[in-house]
């Protein structure tokens, strides 16, 4: 099933990952990429973000957006959700299966995500700072309690509940912004998982969408 | 429409806010007063969280959970959805509305709330450190970035969009863990809004339910 109109998402005019796919559009791209919707994007630059126009869309003044006719929605997680729902191939259809997919949805975003950001954010914003040696590991420790924690509850498993859903997708790009860090790689489980995501034809297909907006082709 | 099986969710045994409804089960309670679900609650201690029959349940060791016959669940926000979706009530039934609601849990649990956690988990924390002090401004403005972009939003409007809807109930809970910081008085419609989710007879019910735990009445 497509949609009878073409939706519109945002996405960085220049994403400050550089076109390493970290972006929160990427996880509407993928999203949208499983499901065979075509979809337009608007690019937005980092001013632009902050100005009335796109806070009447985001309030947050962030991207992505997600614009399909009357609907205007925000926040990465819910507008994969709304695709999610309106196609086939993102969410089972077993009542409690579905259920138990929208959970690692919500599990992704608010609890495995925060202390991997924060930890990022502290090597961004406070490198300099004479505590930063101290605090680090703390922040990587809060990290590796979650990482163990979802690698323990992995297995051996191909994704986290049966067949792949959109808690995968949201998982696989919330551990993707541990590269670089190292600390993934203790968890040789959680790579291959992540690995598993990539190896997606939709995903690539979206990261290659994604890298033609910094590489400009 | 109450369920075949009264489902049954997770809390602590003894909260560290001390019954001032701040822990996360809290979210559920309200969201199940607020569709006339009867529940039942089985209290977990710290140890017992972090043992393997809860991780069971729980990935992460946490609470709320919740089981209801064959399902079992966590997150609280994605338990409130799973209420939401079986019940009248916490979700508009036309599909723009409803998507519209579901961006704002989205946006409650990962964009408003991760600042206002990382405050509260540096005043724990990190009092004592010697850079406690040049760090909580840091964390503080990050608040009110935020909080100013919800005041600007909600406006002079009673709920975030249209008609009570759990993405207000997720965003006044997480509004409401900002209590005592002082932060929130800067913002005159976000007190009273918060003021009104609290004097709704739902989260009354579900606030003396959780205080009974810590009383022991």
């Amino acid at each position: 099933m497509s949609l009878p109109t073409t939706p519109t998402i945002t996405a960085f005019e220049r994403s400050p990952d550089r076109g390493r796919g970290l972006a929160r559009d990427m996880r509407v791209r993928w999203a949208l990429e499983e499901v065979g919707q075509a979809y337009k994007v608007r690019l937005v630059s980092f001013s632009a973000m902050k100005e009335a126009a796109h806070r009447a869309l985001h309030p947050f003044g962030q991207i992505p957006t997600y614009e399909e006719g009357d609907l205007a929605l925000f926040e990465s997680g819910a507008v994969v959700f709304h695709i999610a729902e309106r196609h086939k191939g993102l969410l089972p259809d077993e009542a409690n299966a579905r259920a138990r997919a929208i959970t690692w949805m919500f599990a992704a975003l608010n609890t495995v995500e925060p202390p991997i950001v924060d930890r990022s954010m502290a090597v961004v914003l406070e490198q300099g700072k004479p505590w930063h040696a101290e605090r680090l590991p703390v922040l990587e420790d809060r990290v590796h309690v979650r990482l163990s924690e979802l690698s323990s509850r992995l297995g051996r498993a191909d994704w986290l509940d049966g067949a792949f859903s959109a808690g995968d997708l949201l998982m696989v790009t919330v551990l993707r912004r541990l590269n670089g860090s190292g600390l993934l790689e203790k968890y040789p489980n959680l790579c291959a998982y992540v690995a598993r995501g990539e190896a997606r034809p939709a995903y690539q297909r979206a990261f290659d969408a994604q890298l033609a907006v910094f590489t400009g082709s």
